[in-house]
């Protein structure tokens, strides 16, 4: 796959058709692949091409497609059946997160793609090492995670596992560029992928300083949107070291550390949340509450978000390079 | 200072009329504010009517005023004399991160200022505690650290040192919102302050993930960029925990704590980019190397970036109360 690869010319596979497959389908579709799209549940396989035309629509009005609503449907082969994924590149398989339910598609995979095609599992949860070991090929698995909703987001995590072809695993990342994503590699399978790992060391500082009653969740979220967020989406925070010099800042750097916190345990808010089984903005419980249709409103004006940001982000310095061994 | 406070009625000084001192001086008056703007060093005081001009235009470009421009300028007393700061309610300290310096300054504010006036350091760098101490007056003493440019950024760090009067401080948090302002209070002054923390927390693990060769220091910065970035602005972590429901990650969380990075010590590419004397866009080395305009490039894209991000926040929720105590 060099700079010259066609998307029309690159058949790929996608198996679950839940929320996230159908997201994935059209994703995938929108740039260019012809798709065939299996749901192995038959309530997945009634509901599809609804869903599948409705986020179609969706992509017409961001503006990522025009007048094409129809050809990018046609693009999309809606089955249950395995055996149309004989001549596919590359599968994604988006099931449900239960190991057994995996293992089942996989056997299947087995049966019915070429020795050449490259199985990308959606998981989020699951070690991709672990999810290799159900395949009889392993150097040709590993984890693509596409963000929701997935024709709109740029971000994407790809991740070898122990037996992940490297080789393999770049030409899956150069071909990720396709999809209009700035891709991410993860060399090594770690614990909680990278968003996660990140996420959970941010977590960690920021609940240590409440509990300590240092500052209060609200005003961690305000300095967290207001200071981070006016500058993240056009930086990162290593740009962002490279803008700010670290010269100055030896002794600071020196002094915090040392006090930042470690804990290992799941924090006592989290611990409490999970106890009161708070499902946050889905049962009005969980560091906020909420009340009167809060909790819709938020979930609302994110969406719309999501697509603000992706406009503007489009206009900012994208990472030149596509070399994911870049040092 | 209740809901009804009227910024007119409330004088303010500014000391030191360096680009960050000149600038808060501007989002003040901006505010409504008359303002006392001293400049002790000579060359300052030259230099300052142009530079608070040109801030000022830089105002009404972002949409922040119309046409008042001359009227703005007119707010600010630009003076040499501390002994113009005698009914001021409020002293902003903006000189260097010097000691040695700001303890010459807290000396003539205490010779010339009421004994109601509170004194606010912009510092980053040094402890409010320490700088208390200077002054005869600390519990009339605290931090207030704004985000440049200090006109068009809503965070904003109040700390309060081991001295400062509670009630003072919060006060002071509530004027804040008069400006336009997200602000955080920091109830106990911690090391680092609040954002450096957190962020120092980020940068431990993202560092210690690329140094590990798990991923490259592109691809972690477009992780932050095109996931957190996606959202940071509208909803801070806590509200995206919300947002995501904790319910289903204990496991995730509880397995990934344990394997984050707690070192203690300066990375090996701070050290390294310590020792280089590398100055990041300013002088070409940094994380990233800048050659043919490159740092220049970033640096223009990111003032324009400052005005389109601060227009996008506008548009969606702020956190609805303006209570520091919320827990």
């Amino acid at each position: 796959m060099d700079k010259s690869l066609n998307t029309a010319d690159i058949r790929v596979g996608v198996v679950g058709l839940g929320l996230m497959g159908s997201c994935i389908s059209v994703a995938l579709a929108v740039s260019g692949h012809p798709v065939v799209a299996v749901a192995p549940i038959e309530e997945d396989l009634i509901k599809a091409p609804d869903y599948i035309k409705q986020e179609i629509a969706h992509c017409a009005d961001a503006g990522l497609i025009q007048n094409d609503e129809q050809k990018i449907f046609n693009r999309i082969n809606i089955t249950n059946r395995y055996s149309d994924l004989h001549d596919c590149s590359v599968v994604f398989e988006c099931v449900s997160e239960q190991l057994k339910i995996k293992k089942t598609v996989y056997a299947q995979l087995a049966e019915h793609v070429s020795n050449d095609t490259v199985i990308a599992s959606n998981t989020s949860a699951l070690p991709i090492s672990l999810l290799q070991q159900l395949v009889p090929h392993p150097e040709r698995f590993m984890g693509i995670h596409w963000a929701e909703p997935a024709y709109l987001t740029r971000f994407m995590e790809l991740t070898c596992g122990q037996h992940t072809s490297y080789d393999i695993a770049l030409k899956m990342y150069e071909l990720a560029h396709s999809w209009n994503k700035e891709p991410t590699l993860l060399r090594k399978d770690i614990r909680g992928f990278i968003t996660n790992r990140l996420m959970y060391a941010l977590y960690r500082e920021a609940i240590h300083l409440a509990e300590a009653d240092v500052v209060s969740f609200e005003d961690l979220d305000k300095c967290l949107k207001h200071d981070m967020g006016a500058w993240m989406t056009f930086m990162g925070i290593f740009r962002k070291l490279d803008y700010m010099g670290i010269g100055d800042y030896e002794k600071v750097i020196r002094s915090t550390l040392v006090s930042l916190c470690n804990e290992e345990s799941v924090p006592g808010i989290m611990q409490q949340k999970l106890k009161e089984n708070a499902h946050g903005t889905k049962n009005g419980n969980g560091i906020y509450s909420y009340v009167n249709g809060e909790a819709q409103a938020w979930e609302d004006s994110f969406a719309q978000f999501n697509r603000d940001i992706y406009n503007l982000a489009k206009f900012y310095p994208s990472e030149k390079t596509k070399n994911a061994t870049l040092k």
